[in-house]
């Protein structure tokens, strides 16, 4: 069943990699500090995710928030994910709350865990034979203050689930890239998304039954150190792309 | 060996109880927003967290942080917790790193985890026959967003130890009273801090080695779902009170 979603953030590539496949599955209302460029479906707003008041009308007759607007830098001050991605997200959980909306899906991501990847695990655990393996469970361990923000806006989502009965998933994204990493870059093969799992893995968010979970988005990869189990069990993802196989 | 100690929220219940016994123990440098009413040991700074410069001055020739400083009140709006708890945390473990500080601890709360007291749990999990026990190494689940705050904090701190070095110890403080908490209280008898295993809990952050470590700040309470054993393990804690002995 076609559902109505709000997409913020929407000028983005994970934006972008979700509306090229899911253009016409759904009944959008997009929105970005930033105005489209190409051509898009459904409505556009074009407003900053701070802008509350803004945020909040948005909100009317929406079933699902795909919630991706934020600081995207690993490497942004702590001013900007303050301002962007924490509070940027507690405007977005609240306003949902307020509208009877029934899921927030919210792009979090491998920075939140980054600083699991210690010199004494790297680089054996990006390689196929390694067994470790970071199933969502983990408590955060961010690499950056963009990671930090990214697990505070987790935090958040298990808050407004537990307290305000909103369904809640949050997706750790790994290396979304539209083409396969090069193969040297064993850290980007083991967490490569692809385009079109991307889109499947955000359609099955917005589909799926589910409370709160956090699952990994990252391909069928043969080398991971993600457990993509999670996201199979509780969404129904199923992944086609493989970092290892090349057409 | 005497340490040299900032205490931010100096004036505030846990200072307060910190210093009744251990004010004679280490050099301090108090601070607090407001001016103290009481004796006081050592240098005393009146400012607010959010006041970056002071902080940063106020680490000068510091060994350890023990920072409390932030708004205290469970029901605390979004905008306060946001500004005093989550960037004044990061002001505080910003200047330390900057000020080559060893340690930081960092005064989380029960309130991180307050929503593992489901309907379904409760009141069994606050009696001494039930098993159900959180230990530190799970995710937090808030109860509130002053909750939010202190799991944003604990991420924080998260990350400065991995990516600066810094030695972090969060303690989630139980239900800090100076006398036993009412015998029909379940919940406060449960996860009771007295105010001397506080402080001593407090000086064992002060004084052990460690790297980073998220504990449960309770006295030995018979009526328990907030294990000790970490605490005891890595700091050295060993707590003298228990809320169903009394004299």
């Amino acid at each position: 069943m076609a559902q109505s979603v709000l997409l913020t953030g929407a000028a983005g590539r994970v934006g972008t990699a979700i509306l090229a496949d899911l253009a016409d599955k759904h009944e959008w209302r997009l929105m970005d500090r930033d105005p489209m460029t190409e051509d898009h479906p459904g409505e556009y707003v074009v407003a900053d995710i701070t802008d509350e008041e803004t945020v909040r009308e948005a909100m009317a007759d929406i079933d699902v928030v795909i919630h991706l607007a934020g600081d995207p830098r690993p490497e942004a001050p702590w001013d900007s994910v303050l301002t962007n991605n924490i509070d940027g997200t507690q405007t977005v959980f609240e306003a949902a709350v307020d509208a009877g909306v029934e899921k927030v899906v919210f792009a979090s991501s491998n920075h939140a865990v980054g600083a699991y990847e210690t010199d004494e695990r790297t680089p054996e655990m990006y390689r196929a034979h390694d067994d470790y393996l970071l199933d969502g469970t983990e408590l955060p361990r961010p690499g950056n203050l963009y990671g930090v923000s990214k697990a505070a806006g987790e935090s958040l989502g298990r808050y407004y689930h537990d307290e305000h009965g909103l369904s809640v998933a949050c997706v750790r994204i790994g290396n979304l890239t539209k083409g396969h990493p090069p193969i040297d870059y064993e850290r980007g093969q083991a967490m490569w998304l692809s385009y079109r799992d991307c889109a499947h893995l955000f359609d099955r968010c917005i589909r799926a039954d589910y409370e709160f979970e956090i699952v990994y988005g990252i391909s069928d990869n043969d080398r991971k150190y993600y457990s993509i189990d999670r996201a199979k069990a509780s969404l129904g993802y199923e992944p086609q792309d493989n970092s290892a196989q090349h057409d």
